[in-house]
């Protein structure tokens, strides 16, 4: 009934990573399945895939959103993966992330280059100039 | 000193509303200038006016940031004015906007809308086809 | 295609304000219509309608989620009076504002409870024994 | 002198989990032993056990607190626990979590189911039907 | 029974603001007289007048928490008058402020500072030298 | 061309923790050395260090507000920490995080004063008279 929605939220999900959909189901399996159909459904397949904004720019808003709450380290992790996978830089995350200490604080900017870290060295990636100083 | 800061920084600031240093220097000329200093000094010659991200991208991270904060309702006024000036259309502030639903909730999303109604009221711009909302 | 969900939401919706579907729908259409349908279909046409909690458990969650944030002070506003109209008691309302000194601190609690004497006051009803206050 | 605030409060803890005080005065003992005394009898003996609202409303309420807020990990998986033990069960706590989506965002709630899956296995509960689907 | 704790809570609570007490109940009234008993007894009488931390430093405690908060403005309002009362100079009130950008960002120590302007010109004082502002 | 500013930042960081800058510039030459940069000249060397409020003071509004936002716990470590190096004792430090029930709840103060067990226990040192009752 509702595949459509589905379907897209999965490409959507896919462009980010594609394994993102199978680990949310796998995760919520034990717990509660429907759960991750209305992230796969609506959160990706209604809102995120909308046409009227560019993958890259709603990456930019979440990266705002995730790293200014402080708390949701695992989604800030995975949509700063994302961001890699829609073409954003490495030193576009970097520079996106330090904004945050203006916004929210530095312990949150922090915080979050510190996740962006992470993500780079299992993506083999660096936000640094290939000379790499320090 | 610092006065290559305070140029790039209040460059900036014009960028996204002619008269923002202005307006900030005077609220908090009573109280606290050296505030005001560190705004257009740090905030936006240091920081928001670094080369590495466009200005674009980060107002799309501001916005994020904000409304997902909920509480700063005066500085997300002034950032949404802001997208707009630097070239981002109503209908994307609206889609960015509509997002922060998934990341921080449908009242911070609903209350930042709301915002983003009477910036655009006050700027006679709308994020709808022209032939009439709904 | 999506009435099934657009039915179940607004007839949950009336349960808790016979306006609110219309006045949410009134506030979004100059700005972001489909955002008033993703509420009456998401929101509540697939979550809030849920058979697995029955409508004032779910309310109490609101009030904690919204009162705890402290932000969304319409959203808990119109909440408290979904609360009254599911059949909350003022009492039990105020029992679980003033819970939220314990978990969010007293100003988020205060300020919640400021909002519910106002929402008490329209509907003209009171938590008090009738024989009057202190 | 606070004896019945402190018998009452103990009384409302065991009935959350038998371990609870314990646990409380022994990690405080070494830093603030007043602290754990003012949650026993202030937070359980005055506020928790008042007799306005019943114990599954005060915890769905907390669960929305805590939730909603996102950070305090640890107490939403001892609410968790303790709405387990006032007879919410494992299906209607995860309802109330999918819930949080709505007002705090979908990695609040995300974070939370994760946190009830952890507590679920701990006592061997689930909230899916018992021949598992998914 | 419990006019030990009301009695030092509301001499606390007058060293801040004479009226303080008085508001409080009255606000409270109408809707959980109760809440007021709580914050004289417990949040004055037991927490804030603790012998282990002296008036001016609980202050600060107080400034930092509620403008990294952001959302509870009348409480912000509030201390900064009682910090006035207990001591703290205009000057200082305006450098911790200021300070709350570095941990919660410009839009909170923005905020926290415009709500001081206010206290301080209804009390009459400034943080700057008399000469004159900037 | 900065120098002033950084060296001022430097020595304030060193009497907060004499390995804090290293850590700092240790941690983000990987990704973000300009955001350490940032953090010493600016955090540190152009606000921290301003002469108008004294070092006890700006750690009570630092420990406020990391303890009231919940979510930085390394920064709020490192500041209870920096708490201890400019003279404040373990017992005020735990007086200040008792105090964040109040304003922010129950489960701030108790996390935030988890962390300062752990501090302690590295410095050892005690809030507790050395007797140590309980």
């Amino acid at each position: 009934m509702s595949s459509e929605r589905a379907d897209r939220g999965a490409a959507y999900m896919a462009t980010l990573d594609p394994g993102l959909e199978g680990a949310l189901r796998k995760g919520m399996a034990p717990i509660a399945p429907d759960f991750a159909d209305m992230m796969v459904e609506f959160g990706y397949g209604e809102m995120m895939s909308r046409p009227g904004l560019d993958p890259k720019s709603r990456q930019f808003v979440t990266l705002g959103i995730l790293a200014g709450l402080g708390h949701p380290v695992d989604q800030l992790k995975g949509h700063i993966n994302g961001a890699l996978s829609v073409g954003i830089t490495p030193k576009e995350i970097v520079e996106a992330l330090m904004q945050v200490a203006i916004y929210a604080g530095f312990p949150a900017a922090t915080n979050a280059l510190r996740v962006a870290k992470r993500v780079f060295a299992e993506r083999g990636v660096s936000p640094l100039p290939s000379s790499g100083e320090n």
